[in-house]
């Protein structure tokens, strides 16, 4: 186990946020995952980082400010926490982002309070979100299992058997087997992802046509120079990062006004401390006309309208429903995880996914096509009949996914 | 024991920082102590305050960047922490402080790797250290056990039992018994510490002479206009507050240039992550002009030379050979527990304790003999053959102390 723990730690530190000799590294914990966190800044010392700055969670205090601050907190953003993530992100620093947190820590909590949070959030620090988008600087996500989590993902164990069992699940699906060969085979998976980009790049889409089983039925253009991404990106400063640990996806951004149909999530998606399960959004000319769903409707409701941009599609991500986390059959209640398992759309802001984007403006960038938003939240769409078939310039229509898996 | 821990909190809360209806609270604690420190957030709630705001920190980081960050690091504040602490205080915001630490946490660091860095976080946070010691806004520093600090109190025992031990020591030293009484006792106990400080004020002495058994013979002259404090201070905004539990202390600021003779410690200081022990200074015209210690003596060099006002005296605080903290024979190493067992001073920063100080500028409060700096360290020097004698203006000698004790 010990093994296993330092070889992530180091494999979040080395390839996701890849920390350079001299630079800067700002971890975000929870404080319960503290023991992972020291770790992962003994690791960052270890290839002479300059200094790790924590940046400390914690549910049990988010929740009671959620519950009992005052109203007007909400709709605030101190310019000291501003400053904290701006300037960091101009000095270059690398970013690594423990995320570990109960999927249904708000429950209960006026849903209007995070969705202005969220709003109030991304216009205050839209330079930094801006250059996280972009890729500016190098960050990671990464997760590691705290309790209340692992409770929900294995709620017929006791505490301590779910949290060893989230373990063994975290471990299989970054690659971890503790004989400290992770960052070799990481280099391996990155280079398999990347030929995948390169097949799509070289077809160049005008739409795609998503539909299975659960009543999808969902066309999707996309921009005029539109760019796959996957695997590693490149920062500012010439440094390769990789920004979800795991990661098994392609993605591209879509045309903003240009979705039609109906999309129906295929595994619950937990956001602002809910879940929203069983749940579908209609779309007429990019926008999101109608949202239904069986759990969390009205915390649906609140995200996609957090701003105008929220109710567009900003993400478009491919995964092959045979994949590691898929085949693990484990439904984990943390985005990072399971849109790894599936194939998903965000609404909100878009990545900058095309020829030139990283140097365009935001209105630049929505001048052709993508979109703006303070938001972003992937939601599951994939199933094991998914089928996607990509039109070409020319009219052709190709079967990109065939039973759920890649047929290019 | 839970009866304690949240009548402990409440006090901390309500008589402590005194938080009011909509004012935001800014906790500073240890990860360590995160089950008290939320406690305290909901003891805020409780009381309908704005928002609780944590800072939270880490031993076991603050540790490692001390021996592995790059040696800038030490010389420079983020912006954004001046702006946390210094906006959080222009906004009239109350500020608990738990503070728990491992005495020896720093032990092998480099010395002048904290001294730089105190020096650096008082020149960019002059604005907020100004306001603290100026009471412009309520803050309170308390103390829970963590095991570290628990094991040095308590050398002989298990690591559990000295944690229950140094809870027991400490609520018996702020008067917390379970029974729900303790803000009735504490305002009983400020009554007290004010009848004291008025008699003082009454003498206006000139000079304090100390002498006892150890060596110590000194001579401190008091300013023209001092004024003794005790207990409560009142904030900017009105509102009463007690800046340290426990306290049992009564204090001014001496003249800065008119300290004269050799003082010898009575216990040891825990200082920037080292213990000081068994050490003397001498005084000419206030300044410190030789530093002996057996123990850390380059620790206590480096303090003293952190500025040009660290090798002055900034206050004199008189406290009971039998009082509580005293008789209970626990050595804390944690200032805020034994300069409350023992009569102290402290080199550095003076508190603005003459008439209309807190008025005053730091170059008004100079030019009225008190003294400027970017640190304030406390020390021990009561012994239980402590003499002090009071020489008034017109030459009258009242003993102050005769075997340890007030005799005024």
């Amino acid at each position: 186990m010990e093994n296993k723990l330092y070889e992530y730690a180091r494999l979040l530190v080395e390839i996701g946020a890849n920390v350079q000799k001299g630079q800067t590294l700002i971890i975000s914990s929870p404080i319960e995952c503290a023991p992972f966190a020291r770790m992962c800044a003994g690791a960052a010392y270890d290839v002479d980082c300059r200094e790790v700055v924590m940046n400390w969670t914690d549910d049990f205090l988010t929740r009671e400010k959620y519950m009992r601050a005052d109203d007007a907190v909400f709709d605030e953003v101190p310019e000291w926490k501003v400053r904290f993530f701006t300037d960091y992100a101009n000095q270059n620093a690398a970013f690594l982002h423990i995320y570990a947190s109960d999927p249904e820590n708000l429950k209960g909590v006026d849903p209007s309070r995070p969705a202005r949070a969220s709003m109030a959030g991304g216009n205050a620090m839209k330079d930094y979100y801006r250059m996280q988008s972009a890729s500016e600087f190098a960050w990671c996500i990464g997760s590691i299992p705290i309790k209340a989590w692992a409770k929900n993902v294995f709620p017929h164990m006791s505490c301590e058997k779910a949290v060893d069992a989230l373990w063994n699940a975290i471990f299989d699906a970054v690659r971890i087997t503790g004989d400290g060969n992770a960052v070799k085979r990481w280099r391996e998976h990155l280079g398999k992802l990347s030929e995948r980009k390169q097949k799509l790049n070289e077809f160049n889409f005008k739409y795609l046509k998503y539909s299975n089983s659960l009543g999808t039925d969902l066309t999707i253009e996309l921009p005029e120079n539109h760019v796959w991404e996957a695997g590693a990106d490149i920062s500012r400063i010439g440094v390769d990062f990789v920004a979800n640990m795991p990661t098994e996806e392609v993605f591209t951004a879509p045309r903003r006004d240009g979705v039609n149909g109906i999309v129906f999530a295929s595994r619950p998606l937990v956001h602002d401390g809910n879940i929203i399960d069983k749940f579908s959004m209609t779309f007429k000319d990019g926008r999101i006309t109608e949202v239904h769903a069986e759990k969390g409707e009205d915390v649906l409701r609140a995200a996609v309208a957090v701003d105008e941009g929220a109710s567009y599609l900003g993400e478009v991500a491919l995964v092959p429903y045979d994949s590691p986390i898929s085949n693990s059959k484990i439904l984990f209640y943390n985005t990072l995880f399971d849109e790894n398992a599936s194939c998903h759309l965000a609404f909100g802001e878009a990545y900058p996914c095309i020829k030139g984007g990283a140097q365009m403006s935001r209105e630049e960038l929505l001048r052709h096509g993508l979109n703006d938003s303070n938001t972003h939240v992937d939601f599951m769409v994939g199933t094991s009949d998914m089928s996607i078939i990509g039109v070409t310039h020319d009219g052709r229509e190709i079967p990109v996914f065939v039973n759920g898996n890649f047929a290019v």
